[in-house]
């Protein structure tokens, strides 16, 4: 049987680990067209998930979702001088449309920035009408030439909130405040801790004034960008007249953010809680959340367990009616098929909970609850057994995090460190450094091309040494600013 | 204000009243490309609802969601012989991406057998792997020359489910199961009655053995198909080598099937309801199921009613905690607007219920509750209005079903009719007509030439006339079907 080949573990090559477990767990599988990717049921679930609770942030945010087209004229995209210099090289590009060439050729969207704002600058007219607050889930490409499952592929899958405002203030407001809303799913249902802080110019947004991101460590030590909120400034509301009438009647351009997360996140999610016998899901995002697995040898046994099975999941299935969403469980009873290769099998597919039957249990009216991520078993009475569950999958879920954010500050150096140390670290297990910028494009520069490594982020205050650093990593210079330093997918 | 030019009416344009409508009521505009849309948020919150509750009609039907990518390389869609004929002249394609020439163009999907199927083959070996049962949530792109809002776009939303089974019978019976979901959900949440049946060969979708369809009626008596269900027999089986080894270890072609539904049911919700007034919102799918309008004159006034105003809607938000879904209300507290611009507001964006609070309503403990598809008023007691308001959105959900079917078989005609009088009939005030066909393409492709009626299918038994048709529409000659005939869009 296939299931039963381990995968390579994540200390021989943290890469193929990553891709067996993918395809292997069938979160997804390569498509037929080059840098493409089916999502399959498993990995959808929990993509569907991350949908419907960020769906409800946005929406308890004010937010309305909308949907605007996938193809942008290409005279659109090069409005805006800076946005087209960091898009148009990576365009999927329509020529031919109903068998005939096309006058203007169509940018198949990598975002959506240019089509919605000119939609806006028809909707707006006073400052009565804003802030308008958008949402749009939606398919984009990007002409990638390495690409990865999940984590960079030419089409993903994601949303893109889109918003105006009469002010700097009121739209910085609105980008720091979905930075915090990506933040708190984040650790919140994903279990994934991260540093929030701002980008360097070099690595802002192509377009905005100011882009803040999420970054996340992954078990081999570098860092998954995961979010971005993005201050968005006037420019594109110059570059498609978005202007709108102020209270005090002048004309004005409106101020825009944009902020966005994707189907990349499963792929972080991934890489942060497996191992090496598969995917390890956090329970608040897993499409099932428990399996039980019935254990007997004869015939006799086997009607006893199934039954005894039957009514457990029955008893589950009561408690997840009174409290929907936080107990999905499945039955097992496939015959012909050892109890240990369905370990196994679910294992790698990270079900957080098995529930193990046997006929010894039953006579002690127990049965066998094994976490996927600590692999900690315990008997568990049966009369309690709703309880039982509920309380292990909320526990689970916040060691997850506890787990991550130990694991995340065992590897990240606050303390000063040479270049050569930090060459070396690089080179080798991977951190995140906290040091000291000059604040010069060049010395950044100078380090990612000597090290790989780039600023991920100017971080937050919170995240911040307590001992702030005095020297630029690279020049030795004045520091001007703290800097998150490591090698990023 | 541009809210109180009124609509064109039905009877004066169809047509432009229906583009007035969805422009005005802020449903869609139209996009800077070409037979594009915008799907703005009042329109996308009808979609939303059509989604959520497909999708989890879909789930409990056994089906999972999965995403399949968005380009097909051209020489997929050139497997399946009838496939290619009805869709390749309406792609776009793909010729550049990453700014280079592709050595294969890459076709933006039309509908995903072809993609999907290929996928189907690599991961099913045995019978055990079967049925195969999967649905996705996606954009799809048909380059149609004329376009109408929600009827027919070039891009459009919509679910495309994809199944595979090991025998023929197990494939229609998916096949006509679906079908049964789509009118379930049709009349039960749309409040649109549908008349089912199968295409005829010429009418059935390219690539398929049959298909099945819902067919319902406009106020202007037109047809529109609003879902299909497809029975793909072996045909992108064998065009994609997607075999299995059966129980007596044979390898067989699996028998596949798919069936889709699209925003394209916004329009036929808008036309089968909706008034001279503006949009009418069956209460199960409407975004926004009622709304408060305060009614003051003097200041005094005005805070009486504004706190009696609030304080109904927190009784209301309290029943919604009790009953989700089912009541979201908003309070239209907007100062400077009368009160008959508010309702004139409202009636055009379809709120099912609209409550007026006025000083002497809160005097006697009452409101006023209008129901927007009869405009039926009552003085409501406040202590029970949560139960008011169940009860009406519940019966007004009913009525509106009703109220359509009532209008379809008005204009349905099930008595013998000559074919002169047919084609008066078409040409004039239109109708849903049952009569007997031949069988022969050649009448049914006369017909459409000469009166633009098309059979939209033939009905299944529980829609046929009592007493069987038996001569053809068209020559005269022994029917051996009844055909439902009607324009269409």
């Amino acid at each position: 049987m296939a299931d039963e080949k381990k995968l390579t573990t994540r200390a021989e090559d943290f890469s193929a680990w990553y891709n067996e477990l993918v395809l292997r767990a069938e979160l997804a599988d390569y498509a037929p067209v080059r840098g493409c990717m089916v999502i399959r049921p498993n990995g959808y679930g929990i993509w569907e998930r991350m949908q419907q609770t960020l769906d409800q942030m946005f929406k308890d945010t004010g937010h309305k979702n909308a949907y605007f087209p996938l193809f942008i004229p290409q005279s659109f995209l090069q409005k805006e001088a800076q946005h087209v210099e960091g898009f148009a090289p990576e365009t999927a590009v329509v020529t031919h449309g109903g068998g005939k060439e096309l006058e203007e050729p169509l940018i198949v969207r990598p975002t959506s920035e240019t089509i919605i704002y000119s939609m806006f600058a028809k909707w707006v007219q006073s400052y009565r009408d804003l802030p308008v607050l958008m949402n749009q889930w939606a398919n984009v490409v990007r002409w990638e030439m390495r690409t990865r499952l999940f984590l960079r592929t030419l089409e993903f899958l994601w949303q893109e909130g889109h918003t105006a405002h009469a002010s700097h203030d009121e739209a910085e407001e609105e980008t720091r405040k979905m930075l915090g809303v990506y933040r708190d799913f984040m650790e919140g249902w994903m279990a994934m801790p991260v540093v929030t802080g701002q980008k360097t110019e070099s690595e802002k947004f192509a377009g905005a004034l100011r882009t803040y991101s999420c970054e996340a460590m992954m078990q081999d030590n570098k860092a998954l960008q995961a979010g971005t909120s993005h201050n968005l400034g006037q420019n594109f509301a110059k570059a498609f007249d978005l202007k709108f009438q102020s209270e005090s009647g002048a004309m004005e351009y409106a101020w825009n953010t944009s902020w966005g997360v994707s189907t990349r996140m499963v792929g972080g999610l991934v890489m942060t809680h497996s191992d090496d016998k598969g995917l390890v899901c956090p329970p608040r995002l897993a499409p099932l959340e428990l399996v039980i697995v019935p254990i007997y040898r004869t015939d006799e046994e086997r009607s006893r367990v199934l039954e005894g099975a039957n009514r457990l999941k029955r008893s589950l299935d009561d408690w997840e009616r009174r409290a929907p969403g936080r107990m999905r469980g499945e039955n097992d009873a496939r015959d012909g098929m050892k109890p240990g290769a369905k370990y196994y099998h679910w294992e790698l597919r990270g079900v957080p909970l098995r529930m193990e039957l046997g006929p010894r249990d039953i006579e002690k009216g127990q049965c066998v609850i094994v976490r996927r991520d600590t692999g900690e078993k315990a008997s568990v009475n049966l009369l309690a057994i709703g309880e039982e569950v509920h309380e292990r999958l909320i526990v689970m879920q916040d060691d997850m995090l506890i787990a991550a954010r130990e694991r995340r500050e065992k590897h990240s150096v606050r303390h000063a460190i040479s270049y050569d140390d930090f060459k070396s670290l690089m080179d080798g297990e991977g951190a995140f450094v906290y040091a000291g910028w000059c604040g010069s494009a060049e010395c950044e520069a100078k380090v990612k091309e000597e090290t790989k490594a780039t600023i991920r982020c100017l971080p937050d205050e919170e995240f911040r040494s307590a001992d702030t650093p005095t020297k630029c990593l690279r020049c030795g210079k004045a520091s001007t600013e703290e800097a998150l330093w490591a090698r990023a997918y």
